[in-house]
């Protein structure tokens, strides 16, 4: 494995976790106020996009980073309209 | 260009829109108290980290995609730091 594909199977692992932070802060002070419910309608779908273009490509690394994201997306919308 | 392609270059278009509701929203009501700092310095690591992955690769969809990322997480960092 080259530095590139290090470097690309790293960003992927990383990018699985952004939403994470802000899951557990929703979570825990059980406000959303201030969160766009559509950035996560938006990422969710987008999700899905990937997930689709994964499955198409036969790519699981895309597939399996854009199943996690998808999850906490979907966390997100649904701790939105408990807390809105 | 076949159907992967088209969903692959429109699944990239998708996410570099995903955090513009956000930026929108906190601009205008000038309040981010529920918003993750983590999440979004995770996001703009991340971002560096898909940028260099796309010139390594010589992918522009890529590293486009992920300029425009940057900016935008760039921004609420500054708008999370600002109205805390």
């Amino acid at each position: 494995m080259d530095f590139t594909e290090i470097l690309g199977y790293s960003a992927g692992a990383v990018t699985s976790l952004t939403f994470l932070p802000q899951v557990i802060k929703t979570w825990k002070e059980g406000s959303a106020k201030d969160i766009s419910l559509m950035m996560f309608i938006i990422a969710a779908t987008n999700e899905v996009m990937w997930i689709g273009y994964g499955i198409l490509k036969n790519d699981w690394v895309i597939i399996l980073t854009n199943v996690i994201v998808l999850i906490m997306s979907v966390t997100m919308i649904i701790l939105k309209l408990r807390y809105k």
